[in-house]
């Protein structure tokens, strides 16, 4: 499947607002795709279709985490949680889209969760910083973007975290986990403890 | 042990600024025992004895939580994390404390955990209102401790996890899973989901 035949295949399930938002997305995960030397046309289709089930009925998508045997956190953390996990398996069941890393990068766009890959980095903070995003902390995300993607992506962990917790929501056990990740990744790296 | 003995056993191990802070979790600790309805003078007992392992070596510490089996996840979030499970070990040990309800709120005094007891709560509540504290959030947390104990355990838990993350440090998961576990039972009390 060409851009072209992807982009008039994904736009029927999206909202005008959310297929200007998936265009978005692409454009942000092509350049940072670019700078962390992955593959840009996977890339490229994980950013298309990473909201393809965001309209699908609650129902439906609690069926299918249930069915397939995932997480269940996924269901319990919030219903902005679902059409991740749910968009990956309907990528795959109705897209025919088989590729495990751009079916990975769609199940984690929202969560996050430790030892992301670069394809998963690309895809979560592509949807973070794509231009039209305009929230508190989207500023210093682009800003980190642009030199340490890593440090990008956890300030976009952190900051989804501390958004939930200024609005008294739980937070998947998982965002938290990716953000720690990092973090001692990058002690490690920066030679501390 | 009475209440004077235990002031005057616990004193050598404190700094004076410690001492004064330890004076003020025990009033605090007080206060919120008598409103959550668990023993006092237990209560006193473990706000007391809170932070007598608070200047003892990290190494002493380290070593007690590993030869101890207790979970390594407080050797690697934080040196500050370490005098809580090492202290309830040296209150049971060197004071001679046996009383379960107080050493375990001693043990998750700074990091808290879900499915907190209300001693536990007491403690870890007393330690972050306690009068000399002056952070921001801590009028917050005491205005809900009015009412509402959980509540105010639940934004003494949100602020933590949000002051670290604002210095990009590591997150105990337990801090984070106690937050979650609050939350959700506050929504099922408030008949949400």
């Amino acid at each position: 499947m060409n851009r072209k035949e992807a982009l008039e295949t994904v736009k029927p399930h999206l909202t005008e607002h959310r297929y200007t938002h998936t265009l978005g997305v692409r454009d942000a995960a092509l350049t940072l795709a670019e700078k962390l030397g992955v593959n840009q046309d996977k890339a490229e289709m994980a950013a298309i279709f990473h909201d393809y089930a965001k309209f699908r009925s609650k129902d439906e998508m609690r069926g299918i985490i249930k069915g397939q045997k995932m997480d269940e956190d996924f269901i319990h953390y919030g219903d902005e949680l679902l059409h991740a996990p749910a968009g990956a398996y309907l990528v795959k069941k109705e897209i025919g889209i088989t590729d495990e890393e751009i079916l990975s990068a769609i199940f984690w766009h929202t969560t996050g969760r430790p030892e992301m890959s670069d394809m998963e980095k690309v895809i979560f903070l592509a949807d973070y910083i794509e231009p039209n995003r305009k929230f508190p902390g989207v500023e210093q995300a682009r800003e980190a973007a642009e030199t340490d993607i890593d440090e990008a992506v956890r300030t976009a962990l952190s900051n989804t975290v501390t958004f939930l917790l200024q609005k008294n929501q739980p937070v998947f056990p998982g965002t938290l986990e990716a953000y720690n990740d990092i973090t001692f990744k990058k002690k490690q790296n920066e030679g501390g403890d």
